[in-house]
């Protein structure tokens, strides 16, 4: 489990001290920091420097090369006043903001809070109902708080009828519409171009790694499912990389520095990208997993390496299907499963082609979704 | 101008000596090659191991981890066929297959070509009419294949209504919807909540940087334009972040390991994410910019280094919008600008809001774009 909220206290400034480049700040609980004149002078709140939009309309490559505070003054409050030279621009920022955008304490922001997890979590899943997410703006932001946390969520009783998806999108985002259309179906069909649309058994796996950008979310709803078989799996991608990380360092460390191929052809269409299995970002964390077996390509990379990668993507495939960390559902007609696809893979068991079982998905993105949350967030915190 | 494209003879193999874990292959013209047994193995082509759809069947997790080569037999053409141990599952390999992935020879497959530019384009524009793409393939292949080279193109002769862009767009891809709407009307407006709808000047900026993910394809199409003012500008976003490491590595290097900040809000939305101004693959190449000054947020990096990155930060900003890499094109009613939003920066000129000026404009993804390409260089091919 890793979760990051630095705490910030609300102490406020109670003396200050300018020097040419730099305002040093002392705070009430005896800490002292340090402000750019450059940074601040940046962050200039005033409305000729901020657009009521919340927009910048400072241009930051305006600002003078030779900045320097030519006064600066503390208010009561704890609030702080700067005139800068040249131009004799007056800044004003309160303690508030300045505590909590005090860089000399912290060289990082919170992400968002992110809770890896195992196969113990099949005893308390982040489950809703559609009635109560489609009634309820505190029951939505539940929902999509914890699908935001794990990766996933299942809302129960969405009514199994066709396109009935699309109105579960409609609660935070937008479809993302690609070569499968604004839906597709997930069943058994004569001459399939996709192993997805056979009975087979398909293990953990990313969906679209070959496109770019990849889908971040997908929705999987059933309409139908008498077929014997076809469970569906989930695994947190991002707890096995950890697992790994831990366990074979050198392994994780192949997987985030070399690229596959993916690829998708059909007679319309030709998607290839090349992404890592594990994708770090600037921090270290990581940031995606994009792992499917079906779609990729023949592995090029240094000769002197393959056998290790090879056994690095074995042991990350095998971790992804085991017991430890997979979870498997059984979707019953009107279940709809959620995935942040870079990062919870999903599969499903193999079924008989002769007994039904029909699916309809679609993608989305992240950003929807987060922005729907941070909005009745802000109404939550309006109430409270 | 930076072009990758390897060149691969067509050697066929006229010598194969088995190792237990490599097939030692020599070629025609003299050179030797090794392939590993396990990435021999992954890559059997035959029914049981490749779908008819090109999918992989065989699960790379499940080849034994004591594979090796039982047998092996160069065929006439300089074919190989290999019999394997546990098991005895024979693969064939064309010698042409064999040759085009010999990643003993290169470490790395050839990358779609891109060629960087700077002002001097403005006289070789990627520019086709609406008439000539919508009628002819071969116009429409050659018209994307600059789009994707380049990084943009131009469309004269877009019928000036409104809606028709989506016309546009159903040329090769898939409109991506956001809180913006399937499109959004670029004029100034009273009271508005981004500064694109007010006749304010635009430097050189990515749209949207605050999404996850950023849209990858943006298009503007001109329904009118009397207004003064408001010319678009373009930047090659890739081209100025190689002339910034070449000129200054250590500026360049502080905007590809900190990441910005971005953020949007309205009544309705609040979207924010992270991401660095330059972002590197994995091979080290620029793979995305994202610079936009309006929606940055305050920067968050240690403090030793905060005078340095704002440094590199107005650098690569006056970079940008210096007239050595910058173009700017006056939309006549009926022009359509696409620019691949994470590599090509627009802008524009600031222009009275009494004139009239009214842009449509959407996004849309790369893979959409690139696949279209892909089929349409199949037809060329199997024409020519």
């Amino acid at each position: 489990v890793s979760t990051h909220s630095p705490a910030v206290s609300d102490a406020r400034v109670d003396s200050i001290e300018p020097e040419t480049r730099t305002l040093s700040v002392g705070w009430e609980d005896g800490q002292r920091s340090s402000f750019h004149a450059v940074w601040l002078r940046d962050n200039c709140s005033c409305a000729e420097c901020s657009h009521p939009s919340g927009q910048r309309l400072l241009d930051t490559l305006e600002i003078p090369d030779d900045l320097s505070i030519a006064s600066s003054r503390l208010l009561d409050g704890g609030d702080v006043e700067i005139s800068w030279s040249p131009g004799g621009h007056v800044s004003h920022f309160s303690t508030t903001w300045l505590r909590a955008h005090d860089y000399s304490r912290t060289d990082r922001t919170a992400p968002r809070k992110i809770t890896l997890w195992d196969a113990s979590i099949a005893g308390s899943l982040p489950v809703a109902t559609y009635a109560e997410v489609r009634s309820s703006g505190r029951a939505l932001r539940s929902w999509l708080t914890a699908v935001d946390e794990y990766g996933f969520g299942v809302l129960h009783g969405v009514t199994p009828q066709p396109e009935e998806i699309f109105r579960v999108v409609d609660l935070f985002g937008y479809v993302r519409e690609t070569n499968y259309g604004r839906l597709f179906n997930v069943r058994s069909v004569i001459n399939p171009t996709n192993l997805a649309f056979t009975g087979l058994a398909l293990g953990a796996h990313t969906d679209n790694p070959y496109r770019d950008p990849t889908p971040t979310l997908q929705l999987l709803h059933c309409l139908s499912s008498s077929a014997s078989g076809g469970d569906s799996t989930l695994v947190d991608g991002f707890r096995v990389a950890e697992a790994l990380r831990e366990s074979a360092p050198e392994q994780f460390d192949l997987l985030t520095r070399y690229p596959l191929h993916f690829r998708f052809r059909d007679e319309d269409t030709e998607l290839e990208t090349e992404v890592p299995v594990i994708s770090l970002n600037e921090h270290g964390d990581v940031a995606a997993v994009h792992f499917n077996n079906r779609s990729k390509m023949p592995v090029i990379l240094p000769a002197p390496l393959m056998e290790r990668y090879y056994a690095a993507y074995r042991t990350f495939g095998r971790m992804l299907g085991s017991p430890e960390y997979q979870i498997t559902l059984r979707l019953a007609p009107g279940d709809l499963i959620i995935m942040d696809n870079t990062r919870v893979l999903h599969g499903r068991t193999g079924f008989e082609a002769a007994g039904s079982r029909h699916l309809q998905g679609c993608y989305a993105d992240r950003d929807g979704l987060r922005s729907r949350l941070a909005v009745l967030d802000r109404s939550e915190t309006a109430r409270g």
